[in-house]
């Protein structure tokens, strides 16, 4: 059976889509540490990131990273922190995180975001990937 | 004034090394998530990771999959996570945790390990890199 995050990179589940190519999906995560909480997916449905092919996984990095400077440009933060656990969801995911305090690192404090908002900070951060 | 990390990488500052090439250095966590804890730096001192060159980047994320993969083969655990914060130390660091559960992810339980263990961590994970 697909993943939640096939489902959602083939459309079948609806999300706030910040960047794709051919190899890699980038959307925001709706249960988010803080806002822009971004999760980075591989295509290929791979359970643990070391399991990755070394090209896979580098091409994944590539792509966190363009992400992430995108998120630091676009949304109030000190830096973006990145967190790959994958206990949960068994599909790669690196999980780009706004940091403002250690608080949005531990996956403990959630924030509670309305449409509109994870529709504007989608907005800003595709702004900066133009 | 060098940061703790860049003391630890030119001997000033004893450590239980893993692994060293010209441009990265990995050593065990010392207060440790869980056993095997292990942060890769860049001997290049940098304090956020996204504004690391490319290919500096690149390079550490190449380097921390291989000492990745060595701790997973090493260590006794479900897998193992990669996480960037750095609100501490302004000297980029990728922590590798063997993650058993969502605790060993969350930075808030810590294991108490004697010098002897430590020893023996690090002697299992080199062993997995040669």
């Amino acid at each position: 059976m697909p993943s939640i995050f096939t489902k959602i990179i083939n459309g079948e589940i609806p999300c706030y889509k910040i960047a794709e190519d051919d190899d890699n999906f980038a959307f925001l995560d709706i249960n988010p540490n803080s806002k822009g909480h971004t999760l980075c997916v591989p295509k290929k449905e791979v359970d643990k990131i070391l399991d990755l092919d070394e090209a896979s996984y580098m091409k994944l990095m590539a792509f966190s990273r363009k992400v992430g400077k995108a998120i630091e440009a676009a949304v109030d933060c000190k830096r973006v922190g990145m967190t790959v656990i994958g206990l949960e969801v068994p599909h790669v995911h690196v999980h780009l995180i706004p940091l403002h305090t250690m608080k949005n690192a531990t996956f403990q404090h959630k924030e509670s975001l309305e449409a509109k908002e994870f529709e504007a900070i989608a907005s800003k951060i595709k702004q900066q990937l133009k």
